[in-house]
């Protein structure tokens, strides 16, 4: 007898497998029990019937709970009503362990009561489906780095010096060197790969320790920075843009059961696959103060300003060539208007914000410098980076997506902490 | 006229294209200019020829030093003397930079003054063809999992309480929840994992605050750690088996320049994919002491063991069934003998040393709360551990592959520091 996965079980109708998991739910009504049964890989209801079961057997499981571990042995079929769908005929069922009584129940919980049961919350259905769309953007993005050329280059986490400020960085103490801190962006270290390998990214966790309360903040997140050498301003968006239509494209081929458990409205991820806007910021700001907003010409987007911007459009907009004071002293200037500089912040629709942030970087040591000096940074620990404008360099871009932003639009879901497994927030470190 | 990658050269055999890199090497021979030019993607030779260029662009191109950056116009055609090699035929030189003088020259420099300069260290051949040999071993590790039913886990960084001991741990400050961890491990969160998803790992930076200074150890490296519930002892091993041997020849058909550069004997790689060997703790000790060694029976292996134990070996040895007090408390006793433990180590030949080390999981509640008692482990802090043995406990196994161990291996290199883009040691931060 074969050991099979719920997902494969079309391939078995007829023939008598084991499947090793859990229990869903379960309910008896007469000679009949009615097991919802997960392994991880999908569900099936499986039909125990008394007469065939023998008494003993039928009592035994009935005795299974919320999330019991069990063995069942049965036929796979087809599902007497719904067509596309199988079930188990369920011929033994053993029990490994009876749970306690689950905490997690179809009542709501609150929002703290969860997070501190995170361990037993990530069996849910809902949850389920986060971790499998998870994983799928995870890959979709690796996949097309992969192959446009790009090669994974890890950044250091324990870095001597901060990226942007230092008011946000959580700080350890490293052996006798002094202190280190945990990295807020890869950015910096990536722009040494290129100069080896061309085109390269990073992804992995990045810190900050932020006070921020807000639902689209973690102090802990995934972030894939991308950088290519001799890749300029509007190529940087042109493949930002693929990526990201990319992305969209493969969640909705490998995750349509998924998108439909969570509720999501494919249908407005479909219409994001298509060409995306592009606006300079002088234009969003002109087009938002003409919808009411008081944003002035110097001013980053707030939150609300990034949901106006993008009401009534089905794509995400680039907005593009920021005034220089409110962004990074790395990004080149525009040659067209010194105060400006190549910059673009992707801006996702139906409310999502910001997904990516990027730019074409200053490539001129004087000018880089000067940035630098006006920036009060500490020149000796960033000799490095300065170096890479010395020896060969050349016209570079590159950009940034939180992944827990890009993951919380594909799903649709209202809140970032349910996007990565353990949620690190500023009161919420356990589990 | 089209811009393309060295590596996509061979397509574009006698039709003019552009090229975008950086000077390897170059040299003048009368009216002959050799430029060794990389552009990340691969290396090729251009030859200008100053007759054809001009006299004042030719003397312009012999400006060129050692990693100025430039932009190449010509036509490819094959090598005149190698077979499958070839080189551009160079129209014109357009110089971006002339790089100051390089640091990094063909005469031997110290480690220290490498790592110093790992920025720039990273555009040597050697170190580049180890980049990509990450990036490939990483990619293999994923692709099995990915093909066997695992999914993407990512485990926390920061972390309230310590997997094994906290005296290796780097700690900071969590706003006002007290002191944080950075993780050695993810594998209790994996153990979460199974429960929702049946297969799960994770691929991360991991850290170890550790004095250690031997040529094996780093204190900040890259960690997949696999899980799988209703996997048991000698399953966990054949999956560990067949992921390394993917991972094998996965790079010996996708890295074959790679290692040539490294000059890596890759007919070990070759023999090393074939059954891999068992033995119990018990039997290499039993080996280990007829070869010389001192080791006792209770003992862990040494380097030097690790060395001894796969001395005539072309395979990898799994070392299995450990005495249950040199193990993590959370192993599984062996139902034969009750002072041992499911666990395995798995040994790469030539003298690499332990690549992997894997258990079946201890999955009953009270044996496991006795061994967490008997280290006097915060039994509050893993509460949601335990909980994983109330709520339909399974059967489970995982293994977890340190990366860098994993490419010092495939590649041959001596030192883990190589292997990895900034290392982190214990007097090593910068850059």
């Amino acid at each position: 007898m074969q050991d099979i996965f719920v997902k494969d079980i079309a391939q078995y109708l007829g023939q008598e497998v084991r499947l090793k998991g859990w229990v869903r739910n379960i309910r008896s009504s007469g000679k009949l029990l009615f097991i919802i049964f997960r392994d991880g890989s999908a569900e099936i209801q499986a039909v125990a019937f008394k007469p065939e079961m023998g008494e003993q057997a039928f009592e035994e499981a009935k005795r299974l709970t919320l999330e019991s571990s069990v063995i069942l042995t049965g036929v796979p079929q087809k599902h007497q009503k719904k067509t596309g769908e199988y079930e188990l005929s369920v011929s033994s069922v053993q029990v490994l362990q009876i749970a306690e009584n689950y905490p997690i129940s179809k009542k709501e919980h609150g929002p703290d009561f969860l997070l501190s049961h995170r361990h037993l919350w990530l069996r849910s259905t809902k949850q389920w489906a986060l971790l499998r769309i998870r994983h799928t953007v995870y890959y979709a993005i690796c996949e097309y780095l992969n192959d446009h050329g790009f090669f994974r280059f890890d950044s250091p986490i324990l870095t001597p010096n901060a990226c942007e400020g230092t008011t946000t960085l959580f700080e350890l103490e490293y052996f006798d060197e002094g202190k280190a801190y945990l990295s807020q962006s890869g950015q910096l270290y990536l722009e040494t790969g290129i100069m080896s390998l061309g085109r390269v990214y990073d992804f992995g966790p990045v810190f900050r320790a932020e006070r921020s309360k807000t639902r689209k903040h973690l102090t802990e997140f995934w972030m894939m920075d991308a950088e290519a050498a001799y890749v300029e301003h509007t190529e940087n968006m042109d493949i930002q843009e693929n990526l990201i239509r990319h992305v969209i494209r493969t969640v909705l081929a490998k995750c349509d059961k998924e998108l439909d458990i969570l509720e999501r409205d494919k249908s407005a991820l479909q219409a994001a696959d298509a060409p995306f806007k592009r606006m300079t910021h002088y234009e969003a700001v002109e087009h938002l103060r003409s919808k009411g907003s008081e944003i002035g010409h110097n001013d980053d987007l707030g939150a609300a300003d990034e949901t106006l911007i993008t009401e009534g459009s089905q794509v995400p907009i680039f907005i593009e060539k920021w005034p220089k004071q409110i962004k990074a002293f790395y990004m080149k200037r525009d040659p067209d208007d010194d105060n400006l500089v190549l910059g673009s912040d992707l801006i996702a629709p139906e409310g999502f914000g910001e997904i990516i942030g990027g730019s074409q970087r200053e490539d001129d040591y004087d000018q880089l410098l000067s940035r630098m000096q006006a920036e009060n940074m500490d020149l000796e620990a960033y000799q490095w980076f300065l170096d890479l404008r010395k020896y060969g360099s050349v016209p570079h871009s590159g950009f940034g997506i939180g992944l827990e932003r890009l993951i919380t639009w594909m799903s649709g879901v209202h809140h970032i902490r349910e996007t990565i497994p353990f949620p690190r927030m500023i009161y919420r470190i356990y589990p």
